[in-house]
């Protein structure tokens, strides 16, 4: 995949997402993997507006976060933490997204280091689960500002928990990813659809 | 119909709901009858993105789900059952739909095993129904991934409760059905928008 | 204003309605007077789809429901309650829409026959109010397939509150009218807006 | 920046926050500053339908209210208010959006005064703030008809207050600026977004 193809497509999902209510304002980071050995990575410039996204504020880094392609800006503050899931995973796409239910659901269940969605059919929708008898375990991190400190946290949780396919980081937003860009953009949908419907039918008994 | 025609039909439809939020990710699958003897189905692929669907991915089936047209993919694991509800209700399509709101419903109320809808006027808009005050029982089904053993299940229910428009699969979604493509279409807008109230007034008075 | 040219413009409201959910399916219905003496109605005629609207569909009636042009279709069965609106308030529009939130808030409060709203600044769209402080109050009938009793209903609750925006039905929808087109519209967004306000902040403080 | 460039973007602007429903029927307006010595304001005028703008509803104004320049009708009653926080923020554009959210929960905190929003990571899509553990209070006035008294309050308030960047009227809705025309957008969504994730978190625990 070439820088340019990568950013036409990030540009069509991050629109999309936005016109959605999960990537508002200049909220949210998607990355893609143009070259696995070296590892460069597309990923979208810190701070744009994700309603006027364009290809030329895609750019192209490598594996330390340094640009080595592309028009305008610097890359996202989050740079580190798609690296470390890229690294963690072999992902080749990565996906961030700051919903409304996401952030709802990080708070609330952030007491409990995470929750589990179990017996949905939607979770056939991530990669290699076979059966809505799965149970995701959905972990929840605390947020912080210093991305080298979260880095490690989520290299941490990724070891422990190899199976993950998202994570929430509390009153902040989703983690998630794929072995392609197709995949990483349909678990986003599959994620956020699961975390409205746990939201709300929790809200049907609330405790 | 033809299947050329059925698959143009078929793609602005599902777009369509995907863009409302009921076929998200992978979700969701849609069939027309385009001819009745023999059995010649109409039927998404599997696995496709309702975001990007192309009528190459309709795919014609006999009466054992046998693909006897199309460019892509292989039938929807979900194709028994949409040749079960053709079989046993007479419809010339089905649609099943994944929202929100009918999988909430579905789990909420899984221990009756469905729930009746009365009272509200758009009932009207289910072939048949002369009257608000009308009484729609939504069977719902435990979810299974041995589609043989939830197709017969389907038929019974179908049996015994002739005169149904639609049923839930727990945690999993909505099938309806209808006497042509625009009675069906119109049922997944019907049955989302009622299943929508229901929730919403639970939500007022909560137990 | 010519039929066409009032079909046009019932045709792109409809659409726009039916994209936000207040008219999925079949449901709702829209008027315009094209003529006031003779009594000349343009209306969406029954059963049509309304995420696929033409202006073939909009037929001119005159003051007995009797249609004197259109292409496709028969009056809808609302047809009296249009025109007792029509006469009751001197209306040019008349806009019958089928909302979550109307359809809620219309089984909620039906045991008051009604609830008000007041001290909202959306209050100020409704024609002739000039103030937050306006209290308006939002009757709601027992809904009825017996259109000549319901349209007597409508004009003694006209008569004795003349004041009225809009009226809603039990677990029907809501009417709303106005004294040319784009007031009636902009109506229908007025109320649709307060209810979904109302409804939402019932909800943080469940009785 | 000139009248017509100010007009396309207000244009813009208000047709995508009309389309979320932040600003339907005919509420809400929006202002952009043109020329800053003297002081000009584009504006968009009274009672316009947010659903049609066009721009020759965008009036030019003087630091009085004095149209200077625009095709159609007359500036907002709200003008008071923009200029008031053009004056005391040194603001380049003021956005006053009227959604459900920020409705709902200029109620549900009157009594408070106000209510803070602290540790949500989209807080740094405020201008200024470089960290999740910020505290942004967002101050709620009594709703008037009064503009005159309205705007000394918004004075006051600022002038107390001078880091607020958006404030709610009770029932009325949410103003928010910013020192371009971008960064005021850019709160609309991102203040947008934490009120309604401030409402549904406090559902999920009624009180």
């Amino acid at each position: 995949m070439t820088l340019p193809e990568a950013a036409e497509e990030l540009v069509r999902l991050g629109t999309g997402f936005h016109n959605r209510g999960w990537m508002l304002g200049t909220s949210g980071n998607l990355s893609a993997v143009v070259s696995r050995d070296p590892l460069r990575l597309a990923i979208t410039a810190s701070s744009i507006d994700k309603g006027r996204m364009n290809p030329r504020q895609i750019l192209e880094i490598d594996n330390n976060g340094k640009v080595l392609q592309g028009a305008e800006g610097r890359p996202s503050a989050e740079t580190l933490l798609h690296l470390e899931v890229v690294r963690s995973m072999g992902a080749s796409a990565v996906m961030h997204t700051h919903s409304v239910w996401t952030t709802v659901l990080s708070d609330y269940y952030h007491a409990d280091s995470g929750f589990s969605i179990e017996g949905y059919e939607m979770l056939k929708g991530l990669d290699g689960v076979q059966t809505h008898e799965h149970r995701e375990w959905i972990p929840i991190l605390e947020n912080s500002q210093d991305m080298a400190a979260l880095a490690s946290q989520v290299r941490a949780l990724l070891a422990e928990r190899p199976k993950t396919h998202g994570l929430l980081v509390r009153r902040h937003g989703m983690y998630t990813w794929g072995k392609d860009l197709a995949t990483a953009a349909r678990h986003v949908e599959i994620l956020e659809f699961l975390m409205e419907a746990v939201g709300r039918r929790r809200m049907m008994e609330p405790t």
